[in-house]
């Protein structure tokens, strides 16, 4: 049993999905709930109802034709939500479930080719042939995801149908594009990453050579440039080992990184693992918003220039936010630096906790840091669109509902590692953790209540160590170990080396009073403005709590003015200036703009993660200081 | 002879382009020049070469193919330039390039169809059939910049091949869409303003009417919907006569409204409009920038929400500035309020002169109004991305580099107007113009310089009256008639009704003092920073005129220090201020950002227009304010 992510040779691991039970009235546990009774089979309901899964029939049938139903890549939103399902029978077995798992995948299975080719946009009759499309194709994207579903169905437990699907399939991709195949790539990484897996759980060490294979070729402009598009898009521009930031397609690049990681990882390779790293520093210091969303445009979906962070047309697509996840929790796992799981936190509550809505039904895809306008209700059908502003039930380009599944399914496994000399809490969620040799209850009203209770219920014999993550932006945390005065601890690690026994109980407390956060003074689209945040939690402010009268625009925020909690938890309260705009003809002028008197009013800030589930509204992170 | 638009119903008309001419030396006469002897044969040489023109031939020769080169509305491309071509030769005769119009119109005419259809992309063996995509076929695009080829031919005294083409081609859509045809609209607009030109040029109420019936049809969903585009990007969302601001794609956006406002003309229709002028209003006010560009968004090159105005990932697509410039001039000629030529002349000076090279060989598409990192050199090939940042030759989708040469072929006939009372001259470009019984002459440097010299070689019998539009940031102009004393005159127009003789002179001296302008406190992008006029003139930053010490995200201005005029005109020195941000790990950061103590630099401020003209560079047009 075990978790998404299993380096062969690290001495850190993180915990298997099945070993974590988080509470269902916690923060985290909660969503899994909903993840598990409405997400997973939404999912199901929309793919089925749109005939992406009838398109496995259709290849098993042999009536396939180019006017089939969703795009070249549908296939992979299939093996995603596999993937979620395998974490979560893992996590909590459910007959019914596993049912459904198994019918699904017993279509699937019947539409593999016999040399294990798997695919219904390509290579049967009617359709384009096999690989005719590199760039655009996405045959191994969707390659990749089966054999990511297989892993997750093989780390829980059952070698069965899933597994020997993807085994096949893996084979047909080493063999299409080995040594003396096809001198290609794929033009959306994930093939990558997910032969690497492949190769840890089913220790096949041929899917890390073409893994290796794929992530050196890339870069050297294999894929032919298209109209509108740029090598950069694709990361074909620059070879991963000399590239300094991630660039082009956000999501694409965040895969990219992991999948290099990976491989450098198990080849040991560190000029490899040290470019991964220096790209991920750089982007995280300049091109990676405050909520931990990266793509800062529309445009191709992509990463922008230093500094480039507009809050209005933040992209921060869903699944930039899980590829980030993925990439930091790799890096996390090769270093022990708790750089890697602070952005974690900050992106799994301020990106991957707000695209869901609180039914598990809807879901944003972009994730603006500011709404001028209140977005447009959805279609209760499917979108076209993925603008911010509101969320929805399902789209054209689905891919971020079912990434959302299967990383909150999964996300047990990203609480607490494990070495040789311990266990390590990672993120503070009430539950269970047995690991390691401990079991660890977490008490907790996080990120609601700053207080954190960790009691040991079981511990190795001998000497261990617990070691607590402190948050980044937690500067006054202090704990305290069975009863004694609570010590203050820095950012980091907070170790505690004893031989533990039952009952053992330390108490974390985290500084959860709102507070001010400035952007750099180079980030021009948020200059002299200031963001309110309370914990892991960015907070915003949102139209529908405005008194009538005020506009969202003239909102100033006086620094001096304070802040304060508000009973109910997460939210913050502070008094704000308003001060009206002096309009004029044109939207530049020669004089500097001028104001009215400012007036005094209380606001309420409101969790992001949350925004707009009282309906459309305008909205806004980043508020400009007064005077 | 006459110019592009000429309303049958208004007093009010421009000059006809034969009817101006400009000095060679000056500002828009030297790139007349350019354009003639550069751009026009640039333009013709690179759609031989790319076989655009070529598909004429197929289409006459019956090997028509799907893999024909270009996009579907590559023939509008030939369409554009023969209409340059056609005002050039009204302009400044010269047999060689009326040989080349001849040849074209030649093979044009070989590839219509008996029933006056004539398109490359449809309608013929191995091409999709005709109108079976309104949405993108662009068919009936292509046929509206054939029309407005024709009447510019026929404007500038020819009645004959073009002509009969076009007349043909206008009644075959007239018969396809008209009361009992398609009831369908397309996606890009531009037949709506090239039919009613057409009915005023060949006195024709048949198209008037065909284009009021496509306006009316427009706004009520008739195309559809297409994954990931909107409704809006059409303007197919809202009806012309309910929307309340310019939106979706800009170009689109601009030529709708320039239809609707001939239709509205022709049509005495004032609900239209009014409407047409309040989405001006609102526009200009709230989603224009300071250059006159028009799109925040690269995203369907579209327009934004109101205050979306980032300077670094402005769009400002250099067709959208043409379209700005054609709607304007409808309103103007409607309404005879100076604004309208006020936003013209910003326009033109910072998006229309700012697309192509000093060598009219090269063109900005997107016009950005800061760029954070040099951009990469263009290719000297066909270049796949629209990108700011460097000028290129030629572009896949290319539609920039004609729009702007049947622009500057064309811009005497925007220079003054005449009406029943006169003549107004609106914008000061060295040359001669001949129109309502005037002959005047017009020396001045301007934009270099600031005086205005016009003087009298003919005028009418009887009182007659000279207007002058002076400019909206013009504060303190000053008009001498005839040696007297000069005096004030305020932005709007300065009159001088008399009884004109020959000799008589009037000189305008327009103040071009640098002037720092300020951005509304709404555009967020722009917060606390502060602009640099000179004139008509957007001035900017280039990194090349920095000190090697300097980085240009270092600049801060301090309003106080004060700006200097260069001696060789354009340009302007400024004492800057320098401060260097305290760099963190993160973007983002629980201290307000401090700066090393100041330093102060001079700078040069240059004119927008000819940025990146010595090579790749970073450049800001607006500056953060120090302290």
């Amino acid at each position: 049993m075990a978790g998404p992510v299993e380096p062969a040779t690290t001495t850190r691991h993180g915990v298997g999905v099945a070993d974590v039970s988080l509470c269902p009235s916690g923060f985290w546990g909660s969503r899994q709930t909903v993840n598990a009774t409405a997400t997973l089979r939404h999912c199901l309901e929309w793919m089925e109802r749109l005939g992406w899964i009838e398109n496995f029939d259709r290849v098993a049938s042999g009536e396939t034709t180019v006017t089939r139903p969703g795009w070249q890549f549908s296939d992979s939103e299939i093996y995603k939500l596999l993937e979620a399902m395998a974490w979560e029978l893992g996590r909590s077995p459910d007959p019914s479930l596993a049912a459904a798992f198994e019918a699904l995948v017993e279509r699937i299975g019947a539409a593999q080719d016999d040399d294990g080719y798997l695919n219904t946009a390509h290579g049967h009759p009617g359709l384009p042939s096999r690989y005719s499309d590199m760039a655009m194709g996405h045959e191994l994207y969707n390659t990749g995801h089966l054999l990511q579903a297989a892993v997750a169905r093989l780390r829980t437990g059952h070698d069965d149908g899933l597994v020997h699907i993807a085994r096949r399939a893996a084979d047909q991709v080493c063999a299409e594009f080995g040594a003396h195949g096809r001198e290609s790539v794929c033009g959306h990484p994930e093939i990558e990453v997910a032969l690497v897996e492949a190769g840890r759980a089913f220790s096949e060490p041929r899917y890390f050579e073409q893994a290796r294979v794929f992530i050196e070729r890339r870069g050297h402009g294999t894929l032919p440039v298209r109209p509108l598009l740029s090598a950069e898009y694709f990361q074909d521009d620059i070879p991963v080992r000399k590239a300094n930031a991630l660039r082009g397609h956000a999501v694409r690049a965040l895969y990219l990184a992991a999948g290099a990681l990976d491989v450098a990882t198990e080849t040991d390779d560190q000029e490899l693992t040290e470019a991964v790293t220096r790209q991920w520093e750089n982007t995280v210091a300049r091109r990676t918003y405050l909520t931990g969303g990266m793509g800062s445009r529309h445009q191709d979906e992509g990463f922008g220039d230093d500094w480039e962070l507009p809050a209005d047309r933040a992209y921060c697509e869903t699944c930039a936010g899980v590829g980030s996840v993925m990439l930091a929790w790799r890096l996390y796992l090769v270093t022990g630096d708790s750089r890697y799981p602070d952005l974690i936190e900050r992106t799994l509550f301020n990106v991957v906790a707000t695209s869901p809505s609180e039914d598990g039904r809807s879901f944003f895809y972009a994730n603006p840091l500011h709404q001028r306008e209140p977005g447009a209700v959805a279609s209760d059908g499917v979108n076209t669109r993925a603008e911010g502003g509101v969320r929805a039930p399902w789209f054209d380009v689905s891919c971020c509902p079912t990434n959302v599944a299967r990383t909150i399914s999964s996300l047990g496994s990203y609480v607490a590692s494990v070495d040789d000399r311990g266990i390590s809490v990672l993120q503070y969620a009430a539950g269970e953790i047995r690991a390691g040799g401990f079991v660890l209850q977490v008490e907790t009203q996080y990120p609601d209540e700053g207080t954190v209770r960790v009691r040991v219920l079981a511990a190795p014999a001998s000497e261990s160590r617990l070691r607590l993550r402190i948050p980044g932006w937690a500067a006054t945390a202090t704990l305290a170990v069975n009863g004694d005065d609570a010590v203050s601890v820095a950012p980091g690690w907070a170790d505690i080396r004893r031989t533990f026994e039952r009952n053992d109980e330390v108490i974390l407390e985290l500084p959860l009073a709102p507070r001010l956060t400035w952007p750099d003074s180079r980030i021009d689209a948020v200059r002299d403005t200031v963001a309110v945040e309370r914990g892991p939690l960015v907070l915003c402010v949102e139209s529908t709590d405005l008194p009538t009268d005020v506009r969202i625009e003239e909102l100033r925020l006086q620094p001096d003015l304070g802040l304060s909690a508000h009973a109910d938890g997460a939210h913050a309260h502070g008094t704000i200036a308003v001060q009206t705009p002096a309009a004029g003809p044109l939207p530049f002028g020669p004089t500097k703009p001028h104001f009215s008197d400012p007036k005094r009013v209380e606001i309420t800030f409101v969790p992001y993660h949350r925004w707009a589930e009282r309906g459309p509204a305008a909205m806004r992170i980043f508020l400009p200081v007064a005077g």
